[in-house]
């Protein structure tokens, strides 16, 4: 595996690979890598002839006042994780990725502001830029996202699409721990008790997602179901969404129907903002 | 020459000649073509193997209540002018560049609200917005603005680095009529009257530049010595604005020097808003 760090000798061998009739496949990181990220990696690996692993801890995708600081890095433990599985590994100052006078913003509209959007003003926007970027320079033939941040596919997808953007989105379904807890680097914050505590967001969607099956239409006693599943856990300190969206647009519905909902969910336990999704729409 | 409609199409065929090793010059033009166009086709048509001119009236960079709807279009007039010149003319609906859903736009932020983005209020995130598209789609190895469009010129450049775009932005002179007054398709909108009274605003900028070359370093003096210029044609109707600039940062001078001066005006004499410049920093 090679590490690159500067943006023009990445794109310009990119571009030459593209030329030479190679596919590259990217997976974008922030680092902390877990075995969802393996997944991704994996897909890259298998679809692809050029394997390329981004790690970078996005400053501008951080909302004031989060924990862009003290989010988990370990390059030393994700080089070890991928040295055999990727060809290269992406690896950007802040100050290359956002030069002095950057002042170029992208913002996918409508998406950004539902869900964890409400919650993380700019958020989005800092993501739909920094995807922008990467894919302008690593120039891949397929990008690969994890299903677990389900509203970050949809705004890459709708981005790609608006964009005109030649790369193939491949979304790879959430890799979750034994107790059903969606794999995330912010995992790493909870305290022993809260990290017992964790899979009751994916238990509430889960319910929600039998009641479903079991045939239930109306919307908001879908989401009691999910709300009264958290509300039996002293730990989690706060809802900040819980429902069923539409899964293209990410509006709340008010009926479900089978083919296409999105369960979502976003909850504070201790330190940690966890989120979560079921998605029924041949997605997943 | 050949007419593409399609922006898959045009990508498609962009991305094989650029990996066959072929150049690609881009003209991007809202059509109603001058002899400031055709500079500029003929500079992409001898830099490159393959000169790409694209018609189309964005719709996203007029602001509201602007020309839009009336804005000068003459396709069959434009295709005998290139003909001879363009190797592919891109000619796209408007649902093709903004499909249905659409939802991004590109923000560069601080220059967009200055000059005339402090009148045309999302002008140059649609202008951006548009380009990028341009950009993705044809692949461009280089890309020709006109200098008569500074602030875009400004915008193209910051958007280029900020994204990592691999393009190179080159800026051609303004072309002008015989006595002064830049060429512009809005030109088509004065009476006679308003076309003798015009080169005003080229006359001005060129008392402020004769006031530099003379030794003058106060800015607003240069401002005044502009604005009387204005001030004695009674069909200028208002001035927008009209003043000493930074030509990086577009902001206004307190002090003026004459190795980096933007000198730019936008006025509205009857139904045309008409915009001009001059600049010294080694660009004209």
């Amino acid at each position: 595996m090679e590490t690159v760090r500067l943006p023009r000798v990445m794109q310009d061998t990119a571009i030459k690979e593209r030329c030479r009739g190679k596919s590259i496949g990217l997976v974008p990181t922030m680092g902390a890598l877990h075995d969802g990220h393996m997944a991704l990696i994996r897909a890259a690996r298998e679809e692809n002839d050029i394997a390329v692993v981004s790690i970078f801890v996005n400053p501008t995708q951080f909302a004031a006042g989060e924990d862009f600081e003290k989010y988990p890095r370990d390059i030393g433990g994700d080089v070890e994780k991928i040295r055999e599985l990727a060809d290269v590994l992406f690896l950007p100052d802040v100050s290359a990725l956002y030069p002095e006078g950057h002042s170029t913003s992208v913002d996918v509209e409508g998406l950004s502001g539902l869900m964890c959007g409400a919650f993380r003003p700019g958020h989005f926007r800092g993501v739909a830029t920094v995807v922008l970027k990467l894919f302008n320079i690593i120039q891949p033939t397929r990008a690969y996202f994890g299903l677990k941040d389900y509203q970050q596919t949809a705004v890459v997808r709708r981005l790609v699409k608006d964009l005109h953007l030649p790369v193939d989105v491949v979304l790879c379904p959430t890799v979750r721990e034994a107790d059903g807890l969606a794999m995330s680097s912010r995992n790493a914050y909870l305290a022993p008790e809260e990290r017992k505590a964790a899979p009751v967001l994916y238990r509430a969607l889960a319910a929600g997602a039998d009641a479903i099956k079991q045939g239930e239409k109306n919307a908001s006693r879908v989401r009691e179901i999910m709300r009264e599943v958290l509300a039996r856990e002293p730990l989690v300190k706060e809802v900040d969404y819980i429902s069923a969206y539409d899964p293209e647009t990410l509006q709340e519905l008010e009926n479900v129907e089978k083919s296409g909902v999105l369960l979502a969910g976003g909850v504070k336990i201790g330190a940690a903002r966890l989120i979560d999704n079921l998605v029924f729409n041949g997605l997943q």
